[in-house]
Parts: C-alpha cells; sequence; structure tokens
C-alpha cells in the first residue's frame, strides 16, 4: 500500500511519449503492491499500470526476469499483466532515476471473503501458470527458501522474543527440523511464491454462478522453486479462517482445482505438510523482520507474524495430505 | 495521500449496487486527497471516484454542503466532480460504517512545474467558481479564519519554537496585527479555500498550446468568506518559486485571468496584501500543528510550516497591490 516516489506531470507525459499508446489522460498513484510504487494510467488508447521499482525492494538486476515472464505467461493466454513495449523496443524504462515498466491493467476485484469457489478456480489458475511456465527459459533461486530463512533468523532472534516469549526457540527447532525433512526431488519449476489473495483478481459469472480468476498480479517473488511449494503457499495463505481455523474445503477445492489441470505426484502431495510448514515460517520470519523494523506510530499495516506462528504449527500437527482434504 | 479504511469487494459491489451505474470492474485505493480514503472505481458504465469520509477530517454535518455545493457548480459548467444521485435519491451514502459518496471522475493531471500560463488559467477558472457560487443558497463560515488561526496558534504556541526559535513570537504579532488590519467589508461569497495545484487539473491544447482547467477538486474546506480571500490563497499556492522568491509574472497572469471573468474592486485590490497575509498565516499554523502531531517516522510527508513564515514575510513587506504585479 504505498507510493514512495513522487511523480511529476511532465516526467509522466514525458515517459509515455516512449510509447505508442497516445497521451496521459490521467495518473494515480495506487495503494497496491507493498514493494514498490504503482500508479494507475489513462491515456487515449485505455488504461496501464505503471511500476516504478524502488531499488530497496526489487533487485534491479532480477527486473528482466520478472518482465519476461510476464510476456511468457501472458503470451501463453495466462491472465496476468503484459509489459509494453517501448518504440524502442525496451519494456525497462528510466522515471525519476528508477527502472518503470509500464504494464496492461486486469480487471476484477480481490476477494476478502474467500470461498471455496474461489480456492478452486485459483488452484486451476495456479496450475496452469505452471504449465505455461514450464519452457519459460530463464531460472531464478527463491531467495527466501533455507538460506534465506535462516538469514532473516539471524537478524531477527535477539529480539524475537519480545514478539512472543520462546519465539527464537521456536523458529530456531522448525528451522533445524526443515532442514532435516526439506525435500530434494520434486518436480521444479516457475512458481509465483507470494500468491496471496491480494494479488490474484476474480470476477464472477453471472450465468454460472461461478468465479473465475481474471488476472494474477505481482510476480515479485517469482523464482525457480518446487511447484509444490506455490501448493503449500496457498495452503497458508487461502485455506485458514481469520479465527485460525483451518478449513480442509478450501484446501481440498484448491487441490482439486489444480489437479485438474496439472496432477501432484504421490511425492508432492506426501510432501505437502513439510511444504507448507516451510511456506508458513518463510512468511513467519518476513513478517518478524518487518514488524521488528517498523515504527508502531508508522502509517503501515503491520502484520501479525504470530498468525504465521499458528499456521506452522498447525502444519507440524498433520500427518499427510489427508489433513489437507485429499482423500 | 491516503487510503484510511480497507474496503472489500463484497462491500463495494454492495455499494455500488445501489446506484445505476452497472458493475464494479476494478477498484484501486488512490493516493489522492489528504483527508479521506479514495478509490477510482470502474465499472461496466465507467470511471468514478468514491470518498469515504473520515470523521476525524471531515465533519459528516458538513457533508451536505460539499456535495451540494460541487452538484451546484458543475450544474452551472464548472469542471468539478458530480455527486452522482444513488436510485433512492440520495447523494450520500454509508460504506464500512462510513459516510461516502460517489462522484464524477475528471480527466487532466496536477501540474507540478507551474507556468504563467497554468496561473491565468487558475484565475479565470477561479473567477468562474465564485461567479458560479454567488446563488448558491448554502452558507458555511471559515472555521480557518481568525478565531480558528487562535485556536491553532493556542495548541501549538508551547512547541513552536521547538520549530524555529522565536516562531511562537512571530506568530502571535501577526495574529494581533491581523487582527486590527483583516477587512470587513469586501464582497463575500463560495470560495474554495486550498485551491493548491494539487486540487487543480489541466489538459494542454495541442492546437493553441495553451493550457486549461479541466477540474477543480477537494471542496471539502470551501466556506462562505471574502472572494478576495481566495485569490490571496492562490498568491501563496501558486507563485511563489521553490526557492522562495515570488513569481510576480505569474500573479500578474493570475489577477488577469481573474479579472478577465470577474472584476477586482479597488478595495479588494487594496486589500490583497493582509488578505495574503491572513493565508500565509492559516498555512503556517496547520502545517505547524500537523509538524507538531506526526511522529517523525511516519510514512506521511510533513510539509513545513517555515516556508508559509517565509511568504509571510513577504506579504508583510509588500505596499499594496502593485506588489503583486498589478499596473
Amino acid at each position: 500500500m504505498a507510493v514512495y516516489t513522487d511523480v511529476s506531470d511532465e516526467e509522466m507525459e514525458d515517459f509515455v511519449a516512449l510509447y505508442a499508446i497516445g497521451e496521459v489522460v490521467s495518473f494515480k498513484g495506487i495503494a497496491e503492491g507493498v514493494s514498490n510504487s504503482n500508479f494507475l494510467l489513462q491515456t487515449d488508447t485505455g488504461t496501464y499500470i505503471l511500476t516504478l521499482y524502488e531499488e530497496r525492494r526489487t533487485n534491479p538486476a532480477d527486473l528482466p526476469f520478472f518482465l519476461d515472464l510476464m510476456e511468457h505467461l501472458a503470451a501463453r493466454g495466462l491472465a496476468c499483466p503484459t509489459p509494453l513495449h517501448a518504440r524502442d523496443g525496451a519494456v525497462i524504462g528510466q522515471l525519476c532515476g528508477k527502472p518503470a515498466a509500464l504494464v496492461s491493467f486486469l480487471q476484477g476485484l480481490s476477494p476478502r471473503r474467500i470461498t471455496p469457489d474461489h480456492c478452486a478456480a485459483l488452484g486451476e489458475a495456479m496450475a496452469r501458470m505452471h504449465v505455461a511456465g514450464a519452457d519459460f527459459p530463464r531460472t531464478r533461486p527463491n531467495d527466501l527458501s533455507q538460506d534465506g530463512w535462516h538469514a532473516l533468523f539471524k537478524a531477527t532472534k535477539g529480539r524475537a522474543d519480545k514478539v512472543a516469549p520462546g519465539l527464537a526457540d521456536k523458529i530456531k527447532s522448525a528451522l533445524a527440523e526443515l532442514k532435516k525433512t526439506w525435500p530434494s526431488d520434486l518436480p521444479r519449476g516457475l512458481i509465483h511464491a507470494d500468491l496471496f489473495p491480494d494479488n490474484v483478481f476474480f470476477r464472477g459469472d453471472k450465468a454460472t454462478g461461478t468465479e473465475r480468476v481474471s488476472g494474477i498480479i505481482d510476480f515479485y517473488f517469482a523464482c525457480t522453486d518446487f511447484l509444490a511449494y506455490d501448493v503449500a503457499i496457498c495452503l497458508n495463505a487461502w485455506c485458514f479462517e481469520a479465527d485460525g481455523a483451518f478449513n480442509a474445503t478450501k484446501a481440498r477445492q484448491m487441490l482439486a482445482g489444480y489437479r485438474r489441470v496439472r496432477d501432484l505426484s504421490p511425492a508432492e502431495l506426501a510432501a505437502l505438510p513439510v511444504l507448507a510448514q516451510g511456506a508458513a515460517l518463510r512468511f513467519l520470519l518476513t513478517r518478524l523482520f518487518d514488524w521488528l523494523d517498523t515504527p508502531p506510530g508508522a502509517f503501515v499495516k503491520r502484520k501479525d507474524p504470530l498468525e504465521y506462528l499458528r499456521k506452522l504449527r498447525f502444519h507440524q500437527q498433520v500427518g499427510g495430505p489427508g489433513g489437507y482434504g485429499i482423500l
């Protein structure tokens, strides 16, 4: 939720003039994307999103990966933002001295009250993304896997117990456990790695009364990792209720939706509890880091790290894929 | 620059269903307006702005005044947001338990680099607004005139010298001076009272190479006061350069633009230096209050109160309207 960089009208007009999309009619900074500055841009020819990459959040060296990936997926029919090419062919430009890109605008709303229908549609869309990413030629390591978790733990362990007594010890033992149990031989490929409801748009289909995914956005954590890890992230992000209860119906719908497009192997299914623990630990650690890093008076909503400690505990107690509604 | 209230997709859809504007296609919180939460809403039928009024910023009792005023001005051809009526006729609804209104969307860009052309166009548009407001039947006192300044001074004087040594004394003597010099018999009417560049949109006319005002927004300080006080606010807000220099060409253009539509009487012209001192003091005091009220680490840009101390000093040294480029 942020606009970190102030862009003047002249700067915006000069930037947009590099593209064949007509003249600027209006632009508004929008509260979307936690990492970068985003603007909703209207020109004579349509509506676009302009993203200005803030170095502290997105490594400029990774931008070609992210933008090529979006273009690759969009070209295969996935509803995701497509980068626009400037007249000189470039997809990464400069605005206010920072890297910037223009992408297509996607209609749809991010759901707040998640239904099993949303989860089914999400599962299908995620699997389609995995399939569409299979021939993407680039790779990018996941900096928020084992090594990243250890680095985040190192940066937070001294202050973790201020958030909850005993937290540092709990994280330490989860890290040690996951080091032993983490799989090594599952199908790998392109994953989104941050597929939270905020990053998925839906539009309802009045005729059938069902929800369909109209957009997947914010590919700035995308990387190469186990495909089932993306599924495990979504078990965390979509299938718990606000009171902390795990909704097995939602999980079952999500997994069933996924498997209609790409089946999960027995090894992938068996690994889900461990992968889901890893995903819970990843968000526990990044939230803990942000929590300790954000002054309480700041006008930014701090996300509760302990929500993910509870999710971690849930996944630690799941005996197998049956715990996620797989029959 | 803020979105203070999180609105879910269901809440937004339910709210929009009360209006005959089709279905929600997308909505984004936008970084516009310092007081309330604003959303850019797209439906099947077009683009709209939804404003959710935060009680701490806008007194709900004043909303009928503001919205009736916008409707009144828009009906007279002024480019300002027009409130939409719900199917039941209401212009003020409820969203997330707060008052909310839907208004028309205006194209155009707020200028960052102000030119004399902008000032001429602004002057004309401001005068048109004053003329269009002449038969507006409601009135609202200006709570940020003399009494308001004294209240703000009372709330800040103990800490003012932390911002600059001697500041409290300077404000105190300016208040005393303005109490004596403030005019009492100038033409009164509807004023915007916050006509900063952020609140005015322009679109360039390629054919003639000139700028025209395509929108005036944010009427949430509008009130009944001297019309020339609006002009004095604009002398402060539009005619100083970033280095503090007063640009008399811009002032002359603005006043000339204004007088092409509505002439300023000799008494109004003679009062401009005093009114401009009052305007400078008003923004000095509100900025000082916000400065002392905002923690330094907060993600909100604090505006420098001392900018307006320097402007106040400039206006105190102006002998007459000649100082503003009036020949």
